[in-house]
């Protein structure tokens, strides 16, 4: 017995009554509901009646409400809530049917559990959405994994609710197993990198010019208009600009000053670590966000030694946009490496993931959602196999005239005292990339010296060992870099 | 029947033949070998007859030689290897009994197994080890874990062989199950920041000034002979002036600038993520190095646009000095962070560790052996509970002096297009310690309007949410922080 809905929902907290609701006002879509306690379903039911839910109270009776194969997302906690309604699922499905893991799960668990699943015959899809509560119910980006297979029932449901931008709906089919749940990690990772990048401007422009948080509104409202434009430059303008209804001031010095984390941002520098791919600006942000939450330390250093002259700037317009520039630059570097760290994934995990696809369906839907973005396509268009996103030729041209403001704010952070971790840092990254020969060399030498860990010569091939403690000759050697 | 060696090592590569040897040359000792293959086990007999050992080729041979409680260090690869050496131990010893695990477990896996060998009643202590094969052999520095009542027997046996730093062996009981090895992880994650400071020292001073190798490597040994004197700083000079008999150029001109990695400076900073520790020092050693061995993408970054002039010093000197003192500034931020982690470390794990103790220790037989480290005692010594270690009065006095040309160092590298992440991540970690206020509260503002994820005020307890989509007034919330 096959039932009426062709899509169903498990878990209908705010994210997952959004994505139901968004799924049954697309043309097509029969949403089945189910909720673990009743009167979450009853209360969706009763509040909107426009969407004509198929409520159902027990799995099987949410089974039988499915048209085959079955298709459900799970909008529930990530970790044990979600196993426990995958397990019933699989217990009330049937081989061919898709569930689809919508919450925020650690790439490494979705491929355990699409593993496990398979087994069953039935389809397990893990799949990043973002964009927030207003992107469930208005449109996400959707970044699924999971079987070719599932993709063929998936895809046409995905993409009625996804965001569109510029025609494309924002929404691919990403890789296999944990591929979506991956790409989804290093979007928060990137986006980590751009809040950090945003606030700095902003730190930087506040205390160097003495302009008043409405007015560095106007400045973000005016980047907006130009290769800068994104949504969080968008939303920067729109929370400098409120005033506090209690106090009179700009709401953003009212707010306490301590960075919340969910922890994405920290497993896309942990999985980077494990890459060996470096992703410096998204690990300077996340510990900005660690440092600033520390009140205990902060209020202890006080007292510690800064720069004799604050900062003071001639020519407030040139300072301004020398710091545009800064941040577009630094903000290339966090894409370029971000971008790194999904080719490096793709590698590892025998995934097979267009950056191209991937940098398109960011542009609508999710917090990073910008026009840049579409830059990043054009570049993998050009070149599929770019081997570092910022050596694509508009990425070039746009750093060189940049890169000499880039270099001036980050000296002038540092003299100033103004801690600016995610420039500074982007800018090393920049420079270590374009060096001929970097120091390295020197740390393998010390290597060499302290662990017989040996290192390769320049001209060359094989492997070498300095007897140090000996007649200091060289020797070849067994590898053991 | 009790055997007649008070200690034995099972694994007979270098590291633990070393050991063996190191064991059976101090007084009161007698030492039990066994390795898997028995020819290892042989010829450490034959060549060293002086040792005494006493060999054993199974491991109820092994058992039985050792007095009780026995006692036995492993010295094979972390990983499924000492698993299997543990289970063997387990069957053939006793409770009482004592295993030690000698290699670089990761302390995660120290806790586990810990836990389940303490179900049989045998004790089981992960102690980490450093000083390489030399100091495996004349007296490393130890870091044990485990149990109170195994230190009262492996403590005086650990004492005779580590190596002495003024007096004192370097080596004390950490705390629990995990503790010494999460020591020996976070001082490998120092070890990589130090190392990677000093490469930035030297790569700024042959730039800028154009002295050669051996040159520089006088400055080191200078350097030696002040604040910064150090196992590492030695090396550094012997490195540098070491000439490569192939091409007569510099060594480390022929050396291939690439440097390798074994995973403890990852794991150090994968820890730190995980408890929200911001060490964005050790963080950028780790991805320059990984920055480095990535020539694919180094070959097509050469021509990215750099600054348009070179780097010019007019007076060598002042240079150099003021090198040394960012240099000696970005070492304390170093440590620092490193000692925030292990505090960190012991509040999540419930590990009592004594700070001025683990700096001790450290003070001789392993890499980051160094006279700073009686300061870092010092400090803890006066402020047992300091928050942040670079704000005891020793070290603030030092920053003072310090910090202006630790600014120019860093200002000049990112003017001059040379790659100094570490520097640079240091500073803006102290200027952001010791920032009134951070950007972080627009950071916030921008969670609390993408992802109503809320945020706290300055001026009143309780957590709020702006509507930020419907008449922006501010609402109570549940802390979603």
């Amino acid at each position: 017995m096959s039932g009426t809905a062709n899509i169903g929902v498990v878990g209908l907290a705010v994210m997952g009554s959004n994505l139901a609701r968004n799924l049954a006002s697309r043309e097509g879509n029969t949403v089945a509901i189910y909720n673990r306690s009743h009167d979450k379903t009853e209360t969706l039911v009763a509040e909107h009646p426009e969407a004509k839910f198929v409520p159902a109270y027990s799995y099987d009776e949410f089974a039988a409400s499915l048209q085959k194969p079955r298709t459900a997302i799970i909008m529930v906690k990530a970790g044990g809530a979600t196993d426990a309604v995958i397990n019933a699922l699989v217990e009330a499905f049937e081989p061919g049917d898709i569930i689809v893991d919508g919450g925020n799960a650690l790439f490494t668990d979705t491929i355990r559990r699409e593993k496990a699943v398979r087994e069953t015959g039935i389809n397990f899809v893990g799949a990043g959405i973002s964009g927030g509560e207003e992107g469930a119910l208005l449109g996400p980006s959707i970044m699924p994994g999971g079987s070719d297979e599932s993709w063929v029932t998936l895809g046409p449901i995905l993409k009625s609710i996804a965001a569109v931008a510029e025609g494309e709906p924002c929404v691919t089919h990403i890789g296999h197993d944990g591929a979506g749940h991956f790409v989804k990690m290093v979007h928060n990772g990137i986006e980590y990198a751009d809040m950090q990048l945003i606030a700095e401007a902003y730190d930087l422009i506040r205390r160097a010019t003495g302009k008043s948080p409405a007015e560095i509104a106007d400045v973000f409202a005016e980047w907006n208009k130009g290769e800068l434009e994104s949504y969080l430059i968008e939303i920067t303008a729109e929370v400098l600009r409120q005033m506090d209804a209690d106090t009179g001031k700009p709401l953003v010095d009212v707010i306490l000053d301590q960075a919340g984390a969910k922890g994405t941002g920290a497993w896309t520098v942990q999985t980077a670590l494990n890459l060996g791919v470096p992703v410096s600006g998204i690990a300077e942000a996340v510990f900005a966000r660690s440092l600033s939450s520390h009140p205990e330390q902060r209020s202890v250093s006080g007292e510690l030694p800064g720069p004799s002259e604050g900062l003071s700037v001639e020519d407030t317009d040139e300072f301004i946009e020398q710091v545009r520039l800064a941040l577009y630059a630094s903000k290339i570097v966090a894409y370029s490496q971000g971008f790194d760290e999904i080719r490096a994934g793709a590698a590892e995990y025998n995934w097979t993931i267009d950056l191209g696809a991937v940098s398109k369906i960011w542009r609508g839907g999710c917090i990073i959602r910008a026009q840049f973005l579409n830059r990043i396509a054009d570049a993998y268009a050009e070149s599929p196999e770019l081997s570092v996103l910022l050596t694509a030729p508009y990425f070039v041209d746009a750093l060189g005239p940049a890169q000499a403001a880039w270099r001036h704010i980050v000296a002038t952070a540092a003299t100033a005292g103004i801690p600016a971790p995610a420039f500074a840092s982007s800018l090393a990254y920049y420079d270590g990339l374009r060096a001929d020969r970097l120091p390295a060399a020197l740390v393998q030498g010390q290597r060499d010296f302290f662990g017989a860990h040996t290192y390769k010569r320049v001209d060359k091939e094989g492997t070498f060992h300095t007897l140090w403690s000996g007649d200091r000759s060289e020797v070849e050697a067994e590898d053991t870099h």
